[in-house]
């Protein structure tokens, strides 16, 4: 029993070294620093070293772990939605904004700015418990298709990242997200499509009511919006929920540059990762000018703060979970 | 070698089977009623049975993780720091409400109701990184010491709850704290005192500011109180932080009943737990009539929806952690 112990033994340790955990990246210096920074801090004899209490990684969403154009999927789902809504109840169209959102008429959205945003996001979020909003999310998922691609949206992850959080997770890793995406429309899918369990999902919030009138406690989605999740609100956030500072945090835009900056400051070993839009042919190319997913601080600082720029027409073979 | 093995495990089932997990509890219908509940939720051939990840349970801290007479103990580490920082400068004593504060006069900020109340913690708590904040908690508890039992504050937690907290993590549990105590404050001993880490611990927080001014950025605590962790503040928060509804909630006063209805009105098997301060010979005895802990709606309520009341004086057969 021992000779077959160890002749296992022997044959199963190529495959443990020369498995690549990041078979959808190519071989590059983007790989490469990954890789390194990982082994650092998971070799109990490196100087560099984290207990795994402390291997908290933070990811953005939208343009970083799933793609983001030509408009952030969330809004697809609200107009759609409010469509749907008003299928049923044509009165719900009480003004000429909403009209507008439920025929997908996005420039009137962008034109109407913020106040036009938030009776968007208010008419097909609010007013319906956190369970009743999270079955229409999943409907939408199970049948909505992107204009571009026809992929469900769900399966326009960036294969790369999700190869890199199980990754992480398999080196001990906690993997979160930290997003301006809502909290309660991510963990609709994140489980399934990244790993990622509720209680690691954070995001922008309205805020809810306990209600308790006939019948069974409910928690409801109330109007407006409590929180934002961006900018300087994602490290704010991530010392309130989690209380500790992550070791690794990934995004791609400036809306990121402050969760990055955060983490990188810390001491000890820590890696900032951007993801870089430089792909036309297979996503779409983006940065300084876009609406979208804008990117300036972070090409122009992000280098010398040590962070990685993931050239993704370079560093990625691949790109959709769901493509080819 | 498998004739060892086999000597081994019988050698070892009768102490798994015969040891207590909850030795500081007597031997009553409150301890038998637990022990089935997590039994049954613990046994994959049980119809109860939970999902490892759907074991959540949430406790309430003061009065039921730890003692809260005379005075929550928070309070009185404000009244400290404050005496401590007015020995340094005298002038941030800028009131009659913050000189009787750092004088320990507690009645003076009952009297002066909520308004002093967030005086005190204002001048106490804020303008200071979390980090600042926090290294003040530690040293308060290092050296603080209770008027009436002459004990550390962070010994003043209740054994037979410390040890129920390990015990439903032995059985796949995770063990959160959600309280209306201040979020950054219980972080600094709930993992040494309770075995619960940051990331499992949703409290009362102030707004934070991330700040980049000279040199590296840094968490700032805010004045004012942005969050109310009580009432129906706690299954708010938990949906928001958790987003999953838990299977067994702890707590002592009405401040907990939302959260109890919340955890306890879900399908499937549920426990609600309060904690009834019974016994005035080695802690305290109040509920009806008393402004700290007061609990009517818990007891009117609780037994009809199923919750165990634990009887202080007949149901524990030790009290702190740091006692005999
Ligand atoms: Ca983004
Ligand atoms: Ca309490």
């Amino acid at each position: 029993m021992k000779t077959a112990l160890l002749a296992t033994a022997v044959f199963m340790a190529p495959f443990a070294v020369l498995a690549d955990p990041l078979p959808s990246w190519t071989e590059s210096d983007t790989k490469t620093r990954i890789i390194e920074f990982v082994n650092a801090v998971t070799d109990p004899d490196s100087p560099d070293y984290v207990t795994p209490a402390d291997r908290i990684s933070v990811f953005d969403n939208d343009g970083t772990l799933w793609a983001e154009q030509p408009v952030y999927f969330q809004l697809t789902f609200a107009m759609d939605r409010l469509a749907e809504l008003a299928n049923a109840d044509p009165s719900i169209l009480s003004n000429p904004t909403l009209e507008a959102a439920a025929e997908g008429d996005l420039q009137a959205i962008v034109d109407g700015g913020h106040d036009a945003l938030i009776e968007v996001v208010n008419a097909s979020h609010a007013g319906v418990s956190v369970e009743q909003f999270q079955d229409s999310v999943a409907n939408w998922l199970d049948t909505a298709r992107h204009p571009d691609t026809g992929l469900p949206y769900d399966q326009m992850t960036y294969q790369p990242m999700v190869e890199l959080l199980r990754y992480l997770r398999d080196e001990g890793f906690r993997t979160y997200i930290v997003s301006g995406g809502g909290l309660h429309f991510m963990r609709v899918f994140a489980e399934e499509a990244y790993g990622i369990p509720p209680e690691q999902i954070l995001g922008t919030y309205t805020d809810t009511i306990y209600e308790t009138g006939d019948g069974a406690p409910a928690i409801i989605k109330a109007p407006g919006i409590a929180f934002i999740d961006d900018k300087e609100g994602k490290p704010i956030n991530i010392e309130r929920t989690i209380g500790r500072r992550p070791i690794l945090a990934g995004g791609n835009s400036d809306g990121d540059f402050a969760m990055l900056e955060w983490t990188t400051a810390g001491s000890g070993p820590r890696l900032g990762i951007l993801v870089h839009h430089t792909d036309a042919q297979r996503e779409w190319a983006y940065d300084r000018e876009s609406p979208i997913g804008k990117l300036v601080d972070g090409l122009d600082k992000g280098p010398e703060l040590g962070w990685v720029i993931v050239d993704m027409a370079q560093d990625w073979d691949r790109i959709y979970t769901g493509g080819d």
